[in-house]
């Protein structure tokens, strides 16, 4: 038998992964991942990229990528430069890296819960000490344990798809700040918005040590798989070398399309009707989740993001749900995926992504559930 | 001051990046890093890829770029199959992944000493400690201590360039599984082969836990950031969940392209042209080595890969003279940085990389690195 890392235990079988390989046989209509509609990149027009890409490139990304994203981070009121900006093979190794930087065995964590489950996988297979943090007090008991790191997506957060309020953000920088707590903010939503919010990240008020990561699988297309952070000065430098540790650097074609894209005329227009698409499937998954679950759950309309949270009663069997969906063709994500810690005496939830499957397959998909859950 | 994980203590300051960013500068004659020839990939047809890859793919790889490379593996003598593929972001991450996989803090890992520096960073953030490993006696001390994964490259050795003997090969595989000593064969330089020699993989004849990994870097191109390892049916299941948790998946229009040139009819032709145009700069930067160094130091021309391993007496201060050469404008990786621990009063050596520079620039910087060695 192979000797295996301590570590390996808390590897949980991936939800993500599977629920990737199932929602692609296509004839499941899947409310589970986060798969973007693929209408909104179906058209995109990607030039060719120039061959001397096909060598090795630096570790912190393409520079002039790095110079537009320095540009649009210090627009939303992020102090940065183009030299801590640091390319990624996705967010999700954003996340790897972090934990990486600060999670030993045992090491606290501060996580809403729920929160991503492939986050909190990450941390828990490091070795982190969940604390849950309750925005509305983020410092509660840090006095005497401060965690090593706060891990926040507090614009259309997963799985909720709730937006944190100006005086949380304020609150948790200021939280960060006071007890030494590594500010980490998850960020792949923020274009997403479809109704007015506040989504001033809550690094750009951040004094002490932070890091801020964004995506581009929602705004350009995940299969490049691109993402990019920034990071106080006193940690961008560890950032980087992790990252050369990890993959070198990331694929440069990728990171030479998604600039092409960004620097288009037509981006701005485009992002308007993208948002604009989202915000109709929205609203029609909003009104068949009346029709079909009125009554028997209870969810709020998120004002960005991909995803519906809809909390069940305490006397249905969340579990049982997804399997009994799963045989009639339909696939959600169980709410307990996304807690630090299941509590059995709570009622569940599902996370309803409205983005992937089609209006008309969505509300079949949800009257399906709705019948289920009559059912008993 | 953030609180950052014990094990970022071990995270050196990475030459491999420092490296790759100094021979970008177009007026060095670098001699560091592992850049392949430009020439060799130039030319290269890089079709579009079709617009459903834009969407999230499955972490495993595409189903027909595994089924493609399981195909080459078994051609390999390797016992495997589609299902047990995984394409990689880059071999580099094979490394990553198989430190999360078995390395805690304080677990032995066998490797040899010199070895590539970059595997040994990563498996010394993750606490490894390092058992050197003779490839004619590899189970020396394994019966009261066995290690939990031996780590080697037998083909064209990171950095020495040597090839290990059948013998070499088999003595390994069976102690590997005697002990129970996963079996880790990083083979990224096996299509770039020079002269006659046993190439017959490691993992060919290994019973037990084993995983062998490639690289599409020498072969394709390093930008797109592609490779591939492959496991017995133990592991492989890890490494996926792991995969995952790193970063979801794996560039999807890298696979589609590099699985276009895999079956490219004119393939074999093009490898071979590519090989040939190897073989020949190698030849070149022997004879100058002969003509620049001969007597100063001592050297085996490599049979494969892209290294010559340069060795020098001890009383070259190989730090000063990597500092000198780097003034004059020619770069090299000093040997330290490939050994698991230095030892002072062993004669110095230095890494030649002989497949970026052009012949006449590679026999400037030779020239400039004797002069300075007899200047002492």
């Amino acid at each position: 038998m192979a000797r295996l890392s301590e570590r390996l235990g808390d590897l949980r079988a991936s939800p993500v992964r599977a629920m990737l390989a199932a929602s692609q046989q296509p004839e499941m209509i899947s409310f589970a991942g986060g798969l973007p509609d693929a209408d909104s990149f179906s058209d995109l027009d990607i030039p060719a990229p120039p061959r001397h890409l096909l060598q090795y490139g630096p570790s912190e990304g393409e520079a002039d990528l790095r110079a537009h994203m320095a540009g649009e981070l210090r627009a939303l009121g992020i102090d940065t430069e183009a030299d801590r900006v640091l390319i990624l093979s996705g967010s999700q190794q954003g996340i790897d890296l972090v934990a990486k930087l600060a999670i030993d065995r045992g090491t606290g964590l501060a996580v809403e819960s729920p929160s991503y489950l492939a986050a909190l996988q990450v941390f828990r297979f490091f070795g982190a000490s969940f604390q849950v943090l309750d925005r509305t007090d983020p410092a509660a008991g840090w006095a005497a344990s401060p965690p090593a790191v706060a891990y926040v997506t507090p614009t259309f957060q997963n799985p909720t798809g709730s937006c944190w309020t100006a005086a949380e953000r304020a609150g948790l920088a200021a939280a960060c700040a006071a007890h030494e707590v590594i500010l980490f903010e998850d960020d792949p939503y923020r274009d997403l918005v479809y109704d007015p919010c506040d989504r001033r990240p809550v690094c750009a008020g951040a004094d002490g040590s932070w890091i801020h990561q964004g995506s581009f699988s929602k705004t350009v297309a995940p299969g490049l798989r691109l993402g990019f952070l920034t990071a106080s000065p006193d940690l961008f430098p560890h950032l980087l070398a992790l990252k050369q540790a990890a993959d070198l650097h990331t694929n440069r074609f990728a990171q030479w399309s998604v600039l092409q894209i960004l620097q288009h005329p037509g981006r701005a227009q485009r992002m308007a009707r993208v948002v604009s698409a989202y915000r109709r499937k929205r609203d029609l998954f909003a009104e068949a989740l009346d029709r079909e679950l009125g009554g028997l759950a209870r969810w709020e309309v998120p004002v960005g993001g991909l995803f519906f949270w809809v909390r069940l009663p305490a006397s249905v069997d969340v579990e049982a749900l997804h399997r009994r969906a799963l045989a009639r063709g339909v696939l959600f994500t169980p709410g307990d995926h996304f807690l630090t810690a299941p509590d059995p005496s709570a009622g569940g939830a599902m996370r309803l992504n409205f983005s992937a499957a089609p209006p008309d397959r969505a509300a079949e998909g949800l009257a399906i559930l709705g019948a289920l859950i009559r059912e008993g």
